[in-house]
């Protein structure tokens, strides 16, 4: 900490991301990448982008919002692309509110969301999700400012119906409702039908988790002309060129090659439910998950000796030393052949138990 | 502009990247990329990458900022990276100002600064060149807050040497002084050295111009421990994961092939020292540029008049509607046969008045 510091940085505690060790190789299921290769029609699309490197990127990233529009059946000036979806979210906090226009989300959700807050001067209410992790949508009926949710949650992977976020978008016609969908092509209703009728809606979408695409970093923000054109105004006064050359070509690339995407869904929800009964059947509680990950507890275990004892076994998964969710893991959905090792592992540490 | 706009976006005015038209194939001389394919190594770095893009990239970037710390000669604790040199600049006003801790920079400089001060609600004072465009290093006595001056600046060209840099933090030992190097490597003399000896000096380079990686978007700020912990709080409150595995990899490639970098840059030299001889033979008026674009003026045209007469004829420079420079043309210093073209219409132009 320097003695140079504005008055910015002393309210200031930073996202912590899942961790990186280096120490050894580990079967890593603890910030939910998918185990999957990305298309080779990315790839090769990168591949070529990559030879005019020294030309800047295209600011308005016309071909890629273009195609990402097509995809979801809206019109480009609907969608803004970001350096991944954290970016947008940034930008959202930015344009929708203010020392006066506060920010709304659940207090068990993704953990940026008070950081976002914080950076940007930005008083928040964090509001409590039900003891089943539920969110009781009455309890948004006194929200000043904007509304975040993550749609499926995290860390729990539950879900809101579209009429229900409908519900909600009718009742707070003059907030931003900002619906955070990292995780929604695992099983979630996606909202964006919904941004033509309500000019207050903004979705959020990332390549990071269905697209295979983490380590490219690319995000859209999906919303009404006037809500995006904010955004815009937001990233063109932060950073144009936000989306590099390869990215840019690599998102092209995947979203040429559905098929390869769906496919890889679908063997991830499967191996989600077969996961889910295995450990059921060895006492686990876990919630509904709809997400590529899994919310775990066990009457025996605590979440921290689960998440020790797994690392120790070379088993990355993640914990959240926090209130309410202490005694449960979440855990990545990977291949067939990382599930099969998780539950390995987790055998013999309740085996060690008895 | 949509009806839930914060405070924020009420006082900000986007900055304008330069025009990027799709019309026709110009002879683009108006954003200062370079007219050299990237290394190589860069490129083969990168393609390497793709093939991981499933996961998360390394958001400590230790391998990349360790490479860029020793061909700088300091440690990896001196250095953050990112998403373009634009990122860095923008976590320095987060870091370093605030309604009390204005902005201090020239008149006529890179005009991004301005709208990050206006970004982050931060007041701003801009200090006039003098008439020749150098700085005055007597008008930032009074200065409170951060210095920002980029060296070379933009869009004049014009340089400050070590030793007067060093008098500025001498003078100011409780304000940070960024020195924006983004044009440094094509004849200005860098700062870096000076960070060990002080504590209140940031340095912000880019990999856009000299290493020919605009289109990946890379940057670095360099500075002391405590500047750089700072920086990185708010760079782990933004965007934990701002440099994506291409881009990263692409930075390796081409800090190990400094080679290439150097004849690029002899080349350019080169080539801006020509152009200059030739067009003051052709009646221009020319400040003494160190970047890889030239600062130009003629008697019989104004500068609106030769930008558009260049982009008729298919030559794109920038012209900027400011006061002071509006007579002036800043032309980016291209490959010889881009020299020849625009020296080419700029003759036939002149053809024309008589």
């Amino acid at each position: 900490m320097s003695r140079f510091q504005g008055k910015r940085l002393a309210r200031l505690v930073p996202y912590t991301p899942g961790e990186q060790p280096k120490d050894m190789k580990y079967v890593k299921l603890n910030t939910n990448e998918s185990p999957f290769a990305p298309s080779e029609k990315a790839r090769k699309k990168a591949i070529e982008a990559a030879a005019l490197l020294q030309l800047y990127p295209d600011p308005d990233c016309t071909a890629l919002c273009e195609a990402f529009a097509k995809s979801v059946g809206v019109s480009p000036k609907n969608v803004i692309p970001g350096n991944g979806s954290d970016e947008i979210l940034n930008f959202a906090f930015q344009a929708f509110c203010d020392e006066d226009l506060p920010a709304n989300f659940p207090d068990i959700s993704y953990g940026f969301y008070p950081v976002f807050a914080q950076l940007n001067g930005i008083p928040y209410r964090e509001i409590h999700l039900r003891e089943d992790f539920s969110i009781a949508l009455e309890d948004y009926k006194t929200a000043v400012g904007m509304i975040v949710i993550a749609n499926p949650n995290a860390p729990t992977g539950l879900t809101l119906s579209r009429a229900e976020v409908e519900e909600l978008l009718k009742a707070h016609p003059n907030s931003v409702v900002l619906i955070d969908e990292a995780y929604v092509d695992f099983g979630a209703e996606t909202c964006i039908p919904l941004i033509e009728q309500y000019e207050n809606l903004l979705v959020v979408q990332t390549f990071s988790k269905s697209r295979s695409m983490a380590g490219a970093r690319l995000g859209f923000g999906i919303g009404s002309e006037s809500l995006i054109a904010d955004l815009n105004t937001i990233r063109y006064s932060t950073n144009p060129y936000n989306i590099n050359r390869m990215t840019m070509a690599a998102g092209l690339g995947v979203l040429a090659d559905e098929a390869y995407t769906r496919e890889n869904l679908k063997t991830v929800m499967k191996n989600r439910e077969e996961t889910v009964n295995e450990l059921k059947a060895l006492g686990f509680t876990l919630t509904d998950s709809k997400a590529d990950f899994i919310f775990a507890k066990h009457p025996d275990l605590s979440g921290e000796a689960l998440y020790q004892g797994l690392k120790s076994r070379g088993v990355l998964v993640r914990h959240f030393k926090k209130p309410r969710i202490s005694d449960y893991v979440r855990i990545t959905v990977g291949s067939k052949a990382e599930m099969t090792a998780l539950l390995t592992q987790i055998r013999a540490i309740l085996e060690e138990l008895k």
